[in-house]
């Protein structure tokens, strides 16, 4: 009987929820049609009859019956009812909800996409590379800057920004990198993004076309790896040796639209990049017209002497885009950083960030430009070096029997936080870092970050996370490990 | 003389902030090299007369001087002393800061995206289409919620999330989808992203190829656009009618890869997609093998009978991909959004989303989460759509005159933040938008969504935004306008 199935349905949907009972009948007969209960051409019951029979007003009925009818699953003809529409779905086909396509599959750069999706062990452990310690972030501060923010925020805080930001945090990023980083800008040049990724993207959208060459650092940090694919580039790898990204003659035979580099710790090798490197790079910018992608990642967490100029100073021509993070210094999840462009870009930029992104956040952002404004960012940054510097040396300490066996050296500079543990040709990175996870320790192969090269072998070994303690003794299991693995190598 | 040149520099350098005496230093004499006050080759004085004639402790000096040494400015020759290195930039070359290189172009793509550059007309003014009254959004409640969450937030709120979003809210989505929009779907196939964009590019990213065809409904929602044309798609435009996007045998020897439709509230037109039609896309799809993108734009702010059921829910294939976003009925700046994607694409997707987007804002996802298992949004959903309906009302009544004199109708559903003001095929709708927004009134032609046809001609106006009264008083203004235009034409 077709009212004793509606009240059931009914009454299970009530159970479910606060549903007005017009569309709990609706739902009941649609999905009376969409099973099959109903087929095509079936005559309603009246809706007299059928409020009668369900026990509801006649109101309620018409409601339903109007919306099932104007969605197309029932048709009224005048003087003889209410009919399921002959185009209902058939019964029977109707698989499982979720049930994939029988051809589902992914595009190729999709396929790429999904291969190369190395970064996603994120649970925490010791010697995770890149990760910061957010655990002595101000909480109680940063909601009482948000709080002050939310309580005063006009109608324009709530919506979309479409001006490159909030201009307060846009002036303390210029101000900041103006000073301590030796960038030659104006505010009106600083982007907010929602960090490196977006930079990356929104760069590869602006300035290269699909199949354009892009040339990455050999090794390379994933991140950029999979921008880059996402966005249709053709990536050239270029070995970095102890003076960063080292193009040669033959690079220059594939000629670059973009140029992606970590001059300031170069990722995961941690090289520096020296300054007659950088003078050769930014030449071989000019002669192929390329653009220069400067990530200065880690460049807040030198901890000897003032952190090194950035390329974006050294440049003549205006070549270079230059982009940083909040992520490492407060905490990942804030999801903002800044992409610094030159002056004939700002416009172009400003309106393809807004029209792809639509940026918000604005209390957050305001929040922030405070937190700097108020000189805690500078003291956070001060507190990061002391402590870094100390988890470093406490790793390098518990790595001791490693270095001094002479099989392995650390490699690059005092900076970040990892270090790069550099093995014999001979060692097998991968297999050293897989017997490292059954022990609940994450380090990265070197050679898993290698585009094209052979040649490299060692370990990516992140000091950011783990409390001084665990360092130590985490460590000397660590370097156990490595001795007894290169041991039997 | 050196040292009075210095003096002056380190004098500026700390009016401008807070620099320690050797930063200063450093930065004065990286300076005096780069601007050629100290040239290639030459010979510094030692660190004690510079310590003297600055007077400034030897400390000072020698830090300043061994970071310039590391960063390649000087060298140093044991028992000769100090110079500049040879490899220093030659002063007389360097154009002014922030100046774009002779050759700074945009790629083919961003002079696409750049050109294309339509939707940022956003100050805030009554009749610009999309844009939601978010002034009576709960603050005071969203600050409570959020404080909540950021108290008791435990690290892992604080970091990237790599689980496809905050748990508790992606079963709230898939709660409220279930119910509400008769969505069949687990928690686990939403994927909480920052909004519309963002699940666009995923989707196009991980299904589809550079150069690969997405059906676009003509007219067209420009957000899509940009995002298709930023991820390399080839753009085929099918014309909407009353009923929807309605492909034709023709249209079909241009199978897609993807097809996007906003079935439930077509942007702009209005037109809600018949079951029939419905039904005929998605045969459509399956014979192309594509999939089907639902934007269901617009679906909540339905003011007669419930809501239109998606697309998704009709499926019998597991083709379509469903999306939305919480801008609208919250706040645009959230940049909160949600893309459900059939079981067999999850993995892909999770990994892909974390990969490309590091996705985080934790304590906010949290807020939302208990926003609306508390009831909250619901009720918002409640009082706005009361809120709009008014609001539309109240536009047209005011546009009677353009209405009765019956060269415009109102096309589409009484539903979402605008309606489409249909005129004659003769009437100038791009002039009448001009003369619009030189009374302060931004309204938009519907011939500029247009991306192919040419037959359209109309007025896309907003009411979501503006307070009754404003509504009445303009958009009197706007039927006088319109009148008088259509009058000379």
């Amino acid at each position: 009987m077709l009212s004793e199935h509606l009240l059931a349905e009914m009454g299970r949907l009530a159970a479910q929820g606060d549903l007005p009972l017009h569309r709990q009948l609706y739902e009941a007969l649609r999905r009376a049609v969409l099973d099959g209960k109903l087929g095509a051409g079936d005559r309603l019951p009246s809706s007299r009859d059928l409020a009668h029979d369900l026990d509801l007003s006649r109101n309620t009925v018409v409601a339903a019956l109007g919306q099932l009818t104007v969605e197309g699953y029932l048709v009224s003809h005048v003087g003889s009812g209410t009919y399921v529409h002959e185009h209902v779905p058939q019964p029977g086909v109707r698989p499982r909800a979720g049930q994939a396509a029988p051809d589902a599959r992914l595009s190729r750069r999709g396929e790429a996409l999904a291969h190369q999706h190395r970064a996603r062990d994120l649970e925490i452990q010791p010697f995770t590379p890149g990760v910061a310690d957010f655990s002595a972030f101000p909480i109680a501060l940063w909601q009482r800057l948000q709080n002050k923010h939310w309580r005063s925020a006009q109608p324009e805080m709530l919506d979309y920004n479409d001006s490159g930001g909030h201009g307060p945090l846009r002036r303390a990023v210029a101000d900041y990198l103006r000073v301590f980083r030796s960038v030659r800008l104006d505010a009106d040049q600083v982007l907010i993004t929602s960090g490196t990724q977006q930079s990356l993207e929104l760069c590869a959208h602006l300035l290269a076309d699909n199949g354009d060459t892009v040339w990455l650092e050999d090794p390379a940090y994933w991140g950029a790896v999979k921008a880059f694919t996402a966005t249709g580039l053709a990536i050239h790898p270029v070995p970095v040796d102890d003076e960063g990204m080292a193009p040669s003659a033959a690079d220059e035979a594939h000629p670059p639209r973009l140029i992606y580099v970590t001059p300031s710790h170069q990722y995961p090798t941690g090289a520096v990049m020296s300054l007659a490197r950088r003078q050769q790079l930014l030449a071989c910018a000019a002669r192929c017209q390329a653009w220069v992608l400067e990530d200065d990642y880690d460049s807040e967490f030198r901890f000897s002497g003032p952190p090194i100029s950035s390329l974006e100073g050294l440049d003549t021509e205006g070549r270079v885009l230059y982009m940083g993070t909040f992520s490492k210094m407060l905490y990942p999840g804030l999801k903002l950083g800044y992409l610094v462009v030159p002056k004939a870009l700002v416009a172009a930029f400003k309106g393809a960030h807004y029209d792809l992104n639509r940026p918000g956040q604005m209390p957050l952002q305001a929040a922030l430009a405070e937190f700097i404004e108020m000189g805690h960012f500078a003291s956070a940054l001060r507190r990061a070096r002391q402590t870094y510097a100390e988890r470093r040396q406490k790793l390098v300490d518990a790595l001791a029997p490693v270095l001094h066996s002479g099989q392995g050296r650390i490699h690059g500079a005092a900076q970040g936080l990892h270090l790069c543990l550099r093995l014999p040709a001979c060692a097998d990175d991968r297999a050293l870092a897989q017997q490292a996870a059954q022990r609940g320790l994450t380090v990265r192969p070197l050679s898993a970050y290698c585009l094209q090269r052979q040649d490299l072998r060692g370990l990516a070994i992140g000091y950011g996370y783990a409390a001084p303690a665990l360092i130590d003794r985490y460590g000397r299991q660590l370097a156990e490990l490595v001795a007894q693995g290169l041991g039997r190598g």
